[in-house]
């Protein structure tokens, strides 16, 4: 914060320091000059007072009131590296979280320079690490308890929902292929509202070996799949329980479905067998979860 | 067609005729010259050769050959008034579908520039009213038959997101409210895979009254909300049953809610309540539909 400061005020297009009260030492980084620049219409439309050397690209950014909420209350996520907020989110912020180091005052223009065009931000804006990878033997392999696996879901904004739905039913984390799953963060962390931080995740390197791994600690694996035998809700008991879904196109790939102990079937009775990912994961997760009759 | 071609041919800017086999009269509307020329930047970027006099913005096509192939075999839709087709996908279309009137064969570059940037519109597109909305006496109301009315959701994906879930349930018809419901066309009909086509759509005026003629038809009206006293399961019987869900924000409408016979709540046991409606939407319509055990 001490280099932004030096920096904001060396800087004449970093204008209007303005501490109001509880809020000293914060940052109005906005110049009329600024608010009435052009905008590049593609891709990462940072400005250059908000474009810093070495920083990375704009994806690793989270928006939205929920995201950034949920963020600053995850002790499993690293420290905010930026923070930018209208004077009164940054108000809300404080009194929320306490005094926050990053934080860097501005109008909802300039916040919107740093992020992808069109991100509905509410105010407020996060840089950082993604919350920590948990580790597989974190996972508690209690009767009634679900993980999620995904397999090749590649969509942010499926991704996001579905970790959003995760949350919801309680699932106890959601493991993602490491090369193949997006980033926790822009579009994908604007969907899970806030679930990025409500529910661990684990970015293991092998799913079939993650499968393996989970088996022995006592977790037994039922994938999502149109040619299952069974009925999810035929499949599905009181054990800890992997559901594993696939992509929509390709479903679950060979190796990781004959780590399952169990391919089971939504059931589909309007014979359009074309669900979307994210409504299929909310499915399997309310079926895992709903108290069993 | 007849004046397609005229104009075709006295234009010289759409340009190559090329008669193929079985594909006689068709054109390849693609010149050098518009294949270079610049794409602007926002909105609709239909070239000049493919704006027409009084054409309707672009929210009227479908594209992805999902969706077209679904409105081509839907005899509710009126018959479209544009077809294009890159040349693999006008065999495909008229091996599938007969010869089709509306038929122009571009490259797929010709393509995108009558629809929206970033559409991906996989070599097919097609402009053309809705189909027709469904009369609610149209809804036989039989044991286990399940309609969905949506109040208040307006984002198109969610929509279309919905309408494939109540497609592959086998939901018999989706409601809609006729002034705040999106078009059943554009990102919509992209996210719905072809769903738009294959469940029935009714548009109507006003929710509750639609309710209550529903229910002098023998419908019962079950709707989601988080103060329901009931879990879905609970309140889920054989009747016919009308699923009524709310904006993420808003929830049902207080009319629209004294019109349901009970309010019933999603478990989630997750303490996060906070589900996309169309991750609700389709738990909704799975647990009305799945075999009652």
């Amino acid at each position: 914060m001490a280099t932004d400061a030096i920096s904001a005020v060396a800087n004449p297009r970093r204008a209007e320091f303005r501490p109001g009260p509880n809020l000293e030492g914060l940052l109005i980084v906005s110049s009329p000059a600024e608010r009435n620049a052009p905008r590049r219409s593609h891709g990462n439309r940072r400005g250059p007072p908000f474009q810093r050397r070495g920083e990375a690209p704009s994806d690793d950014w989270i928006w939205g009131w929920h995201a950034v909420e949920a963020a600053l209350a995850n002790p499993r996520r690293p420290k905010a590296l930026r923070l930018l907020a209208t004077p009164e989110r940054a108000r809300q912020v404080e009194s929320r979280f306490g005094r926050q180091p990053a934080l860097e005052m501005m109008d909802p223009q300039a916040i919107g320079h740093a992020l992808p065009q069109g991100a509905v931000h509410q105010g407020v804006a996060l840089r950082g690490e993604p919350p920590e990878s948990t580790p597989l033997p974190g996972y508690v392999a209690r009767p009634g308890a679900v993980l999620l696996m995904l397999d090749q879901v590649t969509d942010p904004q499926n991704v996001g929902a579905i970790l959003r739905s995760a949350a919801a039913f309680g699932a106890v984390g959601v493991i993602l292929q490491d090369r193949h799953a997006p980033k926790l963060s822009g579009v994908l962390a604007k969907a899970a509202a806030g679930a990025v931080d409500k529910v661990a995740t684990s970015r293991v390197v092998n799913l079939s070996r993650a499968l393996e791994e989970l088996a022995g600690q006592g977790w037994r694996a039922v994938g999502l799949a149109g040619e299952g035998e069974r009925s999810l809700d035929q499949a599905l008991n009181e054990e800890p329980t992997v559901l594993v879904l696939g992509s929509e196109g390709e479903g679950i790939r060979r190796l990781v479905a004959e780590h399952c102990d169990e391919l089971a079937r939504i059931p589909m009775p309007g014979g359009f067998e074309s669900l979307n990912v994210s409504a299929a994961a909310a499915v399997a997760l309310y079926a895992a979860t709903r108290p069993r009759t």
